[in-house]
């Protein structure tokens, strides 16, 4: 949904596609598992690709960490073989093995050749670390979570909620409640028009570091609430998921990931030593197929020099999914007192002039929580 | 326990260890559950790099990957921290999140400030598939299995079994019974000891590539079986574990991890694309503190122009681990008919005349398995 | 000098050195050689990590390629054995084999053993391409040029010229007169300061994408110039050198250079395909013998928990000097009507109300340029 | 020319081109200028990726540093964009400069766009460190020969000369003359032939470790000679350069590069830390055009489940290219009593009953030289 209109704040220049989500990308969708009960506070989020066998018809990808404090599974073979062959999971540091563990029997029931006439598969599950909101040490997500945002991925609706929800339940962004959050471009070449999507899953930065649209709103947020913030090390980390139509190569689809950390970037972040960051992007155009035809198969690729429009893009839809992923994350009644949202902050629209600017000019009154 | 004396074979010219195993580097223990019962033919192996508190005392590591067709998970952030924080365990490619989260659950138990007051936990859990000799769809690897590995490997004897066991279990090699294999070389330097230990789980190439101490072993036996070995794509894999009491830097035990290839191309590998070949090495010297003393720590290690000895002793170290595991693998009876072990095929040592480079010299009867 | 005072802007929270130099950093020399003349706008800057023997005395160190399409040599040493050996040279693209074969008699001047006794010596050179306003098919860059760039280097005023000037004399940035710029800040650890010390060589961007400290500056320059600013593709590049007396390991400065990324994006940068983005960082404490005392050495380093403050540092010098460079750029009168230096459009300090935030109330009267 | 029949050796089971030489890829062509005059042994060796404009038609290639003490130059720019865009130049370890610079002006007289309306081109050098046989300190390689070894590259004769010539004069490889290898193998795919060769400069590795074929040739030799062959640390390097006409990609072209490791390994290395050793691959197939027709281009790759053939090419043909390097090598009678050759230690064919398996057996009358 990206940043919704009424703040009165656009990211760059480049239209966004309809929805203004990863899902504008033709064949992408997106479904959450969310767990919330008191202390529990977690989730799964399933992206899949395109809606059809996707171990037997792969799509060219890429992974690029920006920083490797991270456990997220699947990247080796990504990077050897440019290619993704699973819908993508992404749930919290410690249900990775769970959740990989049923995306495996996912892929089995869909595959009979898996492990017996053909190799094996390999599950991409990312995580970031929920443990400021969430019992991430009671290990809640089960593989029929997994399993059940896996089916209500498949055909699932283009429009996906945003926020505190699936993967995103428990996260905290800038020392505020983060989460899912999402953002396409149009790009527009040769008389085409292409669509690039990017879904972020945000759980990094301190408060004061919180940049939006150039101004340093987390500083004044911290300036008000200065004693109630206390110092604590950033644990956080963020997943990027870039998806195109665009007929890209994984070596070009590397390019384009590793602009991902100039659009983190703009929102305030140092990339912090304990932050895993990592980016994986795709293309739903050129899929490779498990059993080809032919030895030499043929495939399409954007000449290198079109590339800054895209690049341009990505830049454009990391930031504002950052900001999204902020702006529609709401605060649980169970966790009252221990973490704001930056929704609540801006107050409704009438109160904040529709303009995100002022997101500094937050009523004290509202940050008895801290 | 690298090549059995009997055999009259030396690979390289460096002294091996007491045990001419991996345990030979003091702290180091390795411990194998293995499931065997007809077609379920897998189990786990644990390796422990010291008998402390893994998370609180980290050593330096490095991961190096020569072909990255593989699943094994953690490797991420050894690359960014250049530390170990757990046990290591291996198995089979599908039990990898299993183990991994059973693996948490180890270390959960013993650290309670791991998410809570402290930030998470990397499991490190390596695979190969083996899913020729073994039901590896049906996952029959449990997180107890996995735990079980972990408590056994804590102060276990030194010396450690080798061949189809633990997770080498229902690994092939050169078309050949593989699995768990080990060696190690004394290293002097200044006046001191220092050890280099190996362990490998074999399960790559094709029979025809084996080289054992540069004869074409593996020719011969393929002539003498032509009909018998049907071509099938090296869907296998080789893990590669190093592990010293020298002082090195994470960025120097990534150099020594990038010698692993030349021992194992030693032995007649061409390093399939279906191969999954990871190697992690690491340092028992200069333990990493979780909770620092000071914000400025210190550390020792080998100059730079003193690395050849050491990268002697993994070329030969990986090319005798490898060779070592093919001559511990013995066939379950279950598999009879299925493979063919090395050990078997050389026969008792009077027929081979105390001579590995007779290893061509099979009895055709023996090979009623094809 | 960062950002001269009476622009009334200031990057960041971090204290700066007293010069606000990379030569804040204890033994660090920049000087430059400056080939102004026409069509002739080009120039070497050498940068020395320390007055003593740098082959006989190494830096630890550390590369980062942000963006690849670069012509810098020396840096697959650099990233393999994780240190330097020589001082730095930046020239541009068409003279690095000059610059670096004269980097090469320096060290052999100084070192009688190279290519004798010992082994061969790693020259690194950086380069941008400068030829948009200079001559680069000429190739006007001697030897002479760079070996008196590199006499001048040792032992030179601490303070150094930043701008249009040595390497930098030709650069672009932002569609804006670029060049060398740079920065530093304090960092306190254990109740002991120590310096990290920037400085960048700027020649990418284009001027819609410029942005000062949040403010979207360079649109406002377009808008008022819009028809002269043609659409051509960015093919320009950044250096980035870090320097700092903090004990890092090369694995750790490896680290604080993917930082750059950021720091250079809070400027605007979508980081261009035909950009050549690369950071060197090192550090001056823990020097590395050529001909070491003992096999095994000792180093101290930072713990990793530790690093934040390093990369906010990191951050805030990067962007600082950009900004710097562009401040600090004249246009040398043969290139009048070519090309718009900040710095002029910002007028004097009366004009612009001691703000940098005015940079797009540009007198259009002063844009006859374009 | 690979190993000369008359040595009864053949490395691997695949066929070798019409020459075994790196020129039996269509269009590839080797030229050597040699500088040999007492204690000045050194030269020149330039290889042209294909006989038309190589800006304006760049192929597709790949890089990989397998020990990174080296100094070759251009390598970031071809790991970034996948692509060479000159020809390539071998010389020595301080005439890198000198070459980048030549290489440079040849492409600039070829090419007038380049520097003017469009970007500038990355000239790709490698080299080895010829000092132990070569007064490398005097530096003296000039522009002009560098220059020459290009133009003699155009439309040069298939068959080039291998052993102590071109940049391959004054190298050393395993205590033993070294210099200029190479061989080629045929691969059937899809009822096609395509051919895959490979060059290489050899100037690594101690005497005992050399291995032929399996044998342990090099301890033989060291034996017969032992206080002769003073202990010195390995500071030589290799370049391998890969090229076929096989439609890869990029990707696949690093894929194929990280094979060379293997045959390397199988000649007895242990990939010293003194050695600089890298790979570049490319394809001739796939030209990627510097000003494009379309925005959306095509392109042909081989599917990745064919691949293996290719990897046993490259260990095959970096094996024997090596062997071939030494079987060629010839010691000037300037550096007689320094340094012997393989190919004299072997004698006449009837001495060595045409096998070089009995290389061992030399003549120590013949090693008056050590």
């Amino acid at each position: 949904m990206g940043i919704p209109a009424e703040y009165g704040l656009r990211i760059g220049k480049m239209p966004a596609g309809r929805l203004n989500q990863i899902t504008d990308v033709p064949g992408v969708s997106v479904s959450h598992v969310t767990l919330r009960q008191g202390r529990i506070q977690t989730g799964v989020t399933a992206v899949r690709p395109h809606q059809g066998n996707c171990f037997r018809e792969k799509c060219p990808a890429a992974v690029h960490v920006i920083n490797g404090f991270g456990k997220s599974t699947g990247l080796v073979q990504v990077q050897e073989l440019g290619t993704i062959e699973t819908p993508l999971l992404l749930t919290n540091t410690f249900s990775v093995g769970t959740a990989s563990t049923a995306l495996i029997r996912h892929m089995l029931e869909e595959n009979p050749d898996i492990g017996t006439t053909t190799g094996s598969v390999n599950p991409v599950v990312f995580e970031c670390n929920d443990g400021k909101l969430s019992d991430i040490r009671g290990m809640h997500v089960t593989e029929d979570h997994a399993k059940l945002a896996l089916e209500r991925s498949r055909n699932a609706e283009p429009s996906f909620e945003e926020g505190a929800v699936g993967a995103g339940t428990g996260m905290v962004c800038y020392g505020l409640k983060g989460g899912i959050g999402s953002a396409s471009r149009l790009i527009g070449i040769g008389g085409i028009t292409y669509t690039l999507g990017v879904m972020v899953l945000t759980n990094f930065g301190k408060v004061h570091e919180l940049v939006i649209d150039g101004e340093h709103t987390g500083e004044r947020i911290k300036e008000k609430c200065e004693d109630k913030y206390r110092e604590e090390p950033d644990r956080g980390s963020i997943i990027v998921l870039i998806a195109t139509d665009l007929p890209l190569t994984a070596r070009q689809l590397g390019r384009i990931s590793r602009r991902a950390q100039n659009g983190i970037a703009r929102t305030g972040s140092i990339t912090a030593t304990g932050s895993g960051e990592i980016v994986l992007s795709f293309s739903t155009a050129n899929r490779i197929s498990h059993y080809p035809d032919a030895d030499i198969c043929g495939a399409e690729y954007l000449h290198e020099e079109r590339l800054d429009t895209v690049f341009a893009a990505v830049c454009e839809a990391v930031e504002e999914s950052i900001i999204s992923s902020l702006l529609h994350a709401e605060v649980d009644e169970a966790l009252t007192g221990k973490i704001l949202s930056l929704k609540e902050l801006l107050g409704d629209t009438n109160e904040k002039n529709n303009s995100i600017h002022a997101a500094g000019n937050v009523d004290p009154e509202r940050m008895q929580w801290c």
